[in-house]
């Protein structure tokens, strides 16, 4: 089959590679139907994720049908239309059980495309799969469907339910790339009276608009102000971290309110510093996280239900083995206008 | 009358100044009969906290009776024995009707000894008498409660509660001077199964073990691996700092399981290094408070019950007038033995 | 002035009365700007609140401004124009500190048109002013904030956070009067995937559809079946009843899924059967509760933040002198389609 | 083998039954160690729970040895000494992904000795063996572990933790049979400062002083009387129900403060009257359950800890065939003084 196979820093391909097998009980081989492209590829493209190692077939988001599954496999069949999610569950550790299917001790967790092949290729084997895989509804699209993978449960779990958001919450979001456009489609699921997007680029800020934020700003000197100017002089109750740098995560501690919430979503590469000695005393709470996937089948249903407009996301579509075009479009957003890609097969 | 006055850093004398009036309708003015130092009225003459000014009264914790109540005040009455709690609570501004009085936007929040004048004096104005004070039951001795203005709550509200401590947990305790202490005693209200002390002294150790804790350790390089692997290999299910430095913050960060909890109680007077290079994927809380004091009815049910050994806390007694003795034997701990000291009007 | 006075069951009349005085330095004397009906006004006058004594002027909702102030009101002035909550707080007792002023032990709680006289007058004497009225921005209008003296606050507490409505839920509202329709309004907010309304009258189930209810079923033997169907066949996540007959109730607890919430709105005249020889296995929480408006800041900025229609409650609008007019319309619903009415001060 | 068969109503014997057999792959089959018996047990006896048919093997509660494992089993071994929990769970439905095993979808819940063969007998097969079995510690006895399998995974999830107990409350208890002790125990892990038991029996409610009750009634027309007197006033915050009996029920809803808990652990046969008129407007919470064992690994840490005084349970012991004298002994408590028999394989 063919498959986007890492060849060390800066080097990918589009090459032929065996067929994947079933390995253990409770796998299955999925034939990717769609299959889209994250932020956390181009990281690893970049090196700065030493596990990944040369030879790993990339992707941790796909929709896709059942072809192959183990015995000890009863949830779902061959023939099966399937949400594969960026996070494997065991479903037996005490970590699984608790619902934190990413911090997995029995072999999950996040491994697709990271620990083990992924799935951008033809075909992947799932681990896990009754627990790990979603049988999708027909009123759902496979292009839908895929911001379940990774995007939606992200910004939800690890951005919205981690800060607590609640109707009537001034709520910032610092960072308006696709995972802070979706904490703010989000969040609105949760009624806050305000949202405040913040970012540098303006084709961002206007994304940002049109997924309905009430305020854009630039992450200059006087964004602080702005923001405790636009917040009865207290700040947001609730600030949300979408990029991963010391700079934005130390944004976001300056515009929480006493008594709000700091939910990190960003991947970040470096320390950051904590100004301990003006935050000891404002009953800050901050949080991190991977995301579980835990709220996935509530997204679903949500999504069935028309909850979500999916088609803002998917700027771009490909075929499936237009998979060096799709890498090149999503990597160059400023120029692009890229959000999420979606490559199908046809 | 008598009272301990800043002079600037370094400076203190136990001076006579005039006696305190009554200035708002809601004022109280309380005959103090019991008082004690907290380690904060080191930070201040070290000249760490610079909003207290030259010819501040010093002190934020008593126990007294009332002598004269301004117009508006009616829960509390001339003669009532109370408890003046280190925060004073307006009761009507958004914070004080959350619960978090130590935000007080109404004037209130920590003030005395801080903003006005405070309680280690004969006598002291004490604002929004009705909801900064709490009447005594006369089965709670002056003594005990004086545990209650500040210590207790501020070990089980920004400690243990933010902390989130449930049954069966596994605890560790950075730091056991006396709010590290309250916070083991306080901790074992929720039954963990395992509480972990780590503090330089061991004098401190000692006293952690009195105080309940199973495990005691000094936070040197091997002090992370011992805690992991006390705790299934995971980490603490929840972490209080105690001290207040960047070292013991960071080795907070590092002894936390996934999805654990950081309570931090310490007072910082410097930024500190949070390392979101390893943190952002591992689910964690980090908690920083003052207190509100909005446990204090609970904790005072709870001593009046029985369920507080407070003998424990108190190693020294002074009279009123002893103020410099007791300031020097509290700020000499290492050689004193000292935890909390008590000066009772004669 | 004129007011409208209880004369015992069925018997009220809008009358010349004594102007109302301060008693308490906590006391405003507020002139009545706009005013209007609640259901439970029918259910005094028909007997059913026997603590409503004869001669007590009705009325817990209104919009008004501050004529009159005690010397203890600090928070809002002369001229000011304030909501008039359904609920008066002392702010100083055990329940108001924890936000449930409705049970407020220090002389608040449910007291307007109860046991003290009430807003439906050209003036009205509010006790504990600072902690009970709500000084209003000028982008809400009498007539919208009208809603935020009991409908809203007393569906989205009791209903809708009582019943923990999260995001993809099924709600059920049983009873879509003015309250069942609230708590529609109010139960978006937490983005639930489908609100199925149940109501006897056709008039209402077409409102709760105006209002957003997804499915609309009438309260025969068929509908705890059809809600299995459309629930996955558990039932629903939510079941709000806003009624107050046993009737209604039972319904209730035959449509909620295990595991599921049963918020209590309705205002009971008699006992209720529990067949606990079905729930005791099913994990069900079922509250009741009075208002407390503790959501009424969050509310009233929902409201200026254009989060509410208000206009879609209001079907009648009357002259303040025209109280009986207002009573007759709202009082046959069925006939003059009335949800609520708003009696404007010219 | 020998196992205990129930006969229809009121007739069981010991005799001799084919070994069980493996029937899925997720399937282990258990020799059993130690056995108890459980009041459900003599419900079914009774003829009270249709759904267990002639020929069932009862019993819900054993400890074990793995002796035979299918392949899909991978978490326990052959030769493993484990609990087999009164709630099976399969791991994957939507309410066991939520952690309510008790309300499994796929197969579990509780299904021992009700739905399938349980674990009165010489050997037992238990379905989802991974996540329905806990591998014990060398720490925990046969006899202590015996505790977890029901009673007190029952009171502290059903009464404690769905009652909400905080440290400082006041929790009444009504019935002090084993599971209203073990609520006594489980409650105590969250500091209460008050807790008052109710019972019919002397004995029981000496019982229920030793296990640390600090008030015991009798629940005649006094009891409410001398509840309310001894808590502010106000009643218990919060009341567990221990009995199953309508009389019981309505007397705790009399018990319980205006926004107090009503938690019912207790098995009922018939409906019970809910006060609605009265209770409409006191913020009660009640909550009904099924246990799920999702506190089983906790509770199991906390017995390996020492926090449980497992001994105090356990009245009297018989060898595994002495099953019929074990039945007679703990089916007339009020002659025996039993509260747990443990039989014990020889």
């Amino acid at each position: 089959m063919k498959a986007l196979v890492y060849h060390g820093p800066g080097k990918r391909s589009w090459e032929n590679v065996p067929d994947p097998d079933l390995i253990d009980t409770t796998d299955a081989i999925v034939r990717v139907d769609a299959v889209t492209i994250c932020g956390t590829d181009l990281h690893i493209l970049g090196g700065d994720v030493p596990e990944v190692t040369e030879g790993r077939i990339l992707g941790h988001e796909a929709v896709g049908t059942i072809v192959e599954a183990g015995a000890a496999v009863t949830g779902v069949h061959i023939g099966d239309r399937v949400l594969i999610s960026c996070i494997s569950s065991c479903a037996r550790c005490a970590y699984c059980r608790a619902g934190r299917y990413g911090q997995c001790l029995g072999g999950g967790g996040w491994i697709l495309g990271h620990l083990i092949d992924g799935t951008q290729a033809e075909y992947v084997r799932v681990p896990f799969a009754d627990t790990s895989t979603y049988k999708l509804p027909e009123a759902v699209s496979d292009e839908a469907a895929l911001l379940l993978a990774d995007i939606l449960p992200t910004s939800y779990e690890v951005g919205v339910l981690n800060g607590a958001v609640r109707p009537g919450d001034s709520v910032a979001v610092v960072g308006t790339g696709p995972i802070g456009l979706a904490a703010i489609a989000t969040a609105k699921l949760l009624s806050p009276s305000q949202i405040i997007a913040i970012d540098k680029a303006p084709a961002r800020l206007q994304a940002a608009k049109d997924f309905g934020a009430d305020l854009t700003l630039e992450p200059g000197d006087a964004c602080a102000e702005q923001v405790i100017a636009a917040t009865d002089a207290l700040g947001a109750d609730v600030v949300i971290e979408a990029v991963g740098t010391p700079a934005t995560f130390e944004l976001c501690t300056r515009l929480v309110r006493p008594g709000g919430h700091v939910a990190n979503v960003g991947v970040h590469g470096a320390p950051a510093t904590l100004h301990l000695e003006s935050l000891w005393i404002k009953d800050v709470t901050i949080t991190t996280g991977l995301v579980d996937t835990s709220s996935t089948p509530t997204l679903l249903r949500m999504l069935a239900a028309g909850q979500f407009d999916a088609g803002a996301f998917i700027t771009h579509r490909f075929g499936l083995d237009e998979m060096r075009e799709a890498y090149d479009v999503f990597s160059r957003p400023a120029d692009t206008g890229a959000l999420k890609v979606a490559l199908l097969r046809h």
